[in-house]
């Protein structure tokens, strides 16, 4: 038996074809201008529920690219959802990734507060000058401090990506960020994770 | 609106209360030493459909916690399964992980002999001393390399964590696994990924 020499750019091709044909049959049809989101989560987790689930606010993904066009920083609430998105294409812009979570102050601080890390982070990247978008794909607490910070503070994300996984708490933390005026991407339902939120990134960054 | 003070352990309990419960409505019984395995994968995925695809060569679970107390390392095929490992809990056990896919003369290899980053990666681990698990969420070139030592060089993994996700090779990368005598965990179909196949390593070092 030998190990075929594939290219990995003809793999995703040929993926994103077999999703768009299945997507097809299945009769979903997807927006033009959200197809490449979508399908890259489904790309990602060989779920088409995602076709069902994922919602939009008015020109989200145009107004995630504005934002990264000028700079704008990627903020995870894990290292899993850090480690996948793609540092270079987002570096192209100026912008980069950031997750507080492993940092011992940030532990320190939600120990002494009795709040999650993930609060704390959201703090913390909210004190940041510039454009940010928010990628959760963990804590459904993350989602409940950027709506506390959005109407006790007036903080304005660039755009707030929401797909938490879970079963606790995490259907009612995504409906409480789609309730805002911020730009926002979630995935309704329990479904979600570190991997679909990275790859909400990245199909953002690839259609640039 | 006030965010709880939520304790991370509570919601960990809790939702795998409502995934007890949520199998047992649907009929689905899982082994009792499999339980904590596809319980975690369900947690990590909200999605019980694992439920069905996942499988197990004999005694594997078991066989890699040996592994583990015997030091074996952990290699996994992206830096997103590298992130989700929980490396206090294998380090106890005096195991480490370890991931080639960023190194660039892996990269410079793999384009000189025309193959993939994820196969040369497993040629590396393969020709490190002393027991290791592989976690693959991700390449299906790595299950099949994996395969190719196996069966030409005699070589002997610990145990073979074989969940890529995807729709061009994956089905067929994940039987070529299961046709082995190495021990194996393996989610039939196109599910998986780099979550999936932490949360794998993670439900083994937890019931430790």
């Amino acid at each position: 038996m030998k190990v075929d020499h594939i290219r990995p750019q003809d793999i995703e091709n040929t993926s994103m074809q077999i999703i768009r044909e299945e997507l097809a049959q299945m009769g979903k049809e997807i927006p033009a201008e959200l197809a490449p989101v979508v399908m890259r989560v489904i790309h990602t987790t060989a779920d088409f529920e995602y076709a069902d689930t994922m919602a939009f606010s008015p020109c989200a993904i145009e107004k995630a690219r504005e934002a990264i066009r000028s700079g704008a920083r990627i903020v995870t609430d894990t290292n899993m959802a850090l480690a996948g998105v793609n540092k270079k294409a987002l570096a192209k812009w100026g912008g980069e990734t950031i997750c507080f979570m492993a940092d011992p102050e940030v532990a320190e601080e939600a120990s002494a507060r009795g709040i999650t890390r993930a609060a704390v982070s959201m703090e913390r990247a909210a004190a940041l000058d510039g454009p940010t978008i928010f990628a959760i794909g963990n804590a459904p607490t993350a989602l409940l401090t950027l709506r506390e910070l959005i109407d006790t503070k007036g903080y304005k994300p660039a755009l707030i990506i929401g797909v938490p996984v879970g079963f606790v708490n995490v259907v009612n933390a995504k409906e409480q960020i789609m309730e805002t005026q911020i730009p926002w991407i979630v995935n309704r339902g329990r479904k979600g994770g570190s991997g679909v939120a990275a790859a909400i990134c990245n199909a953002i960054l690839y259609g640039m």
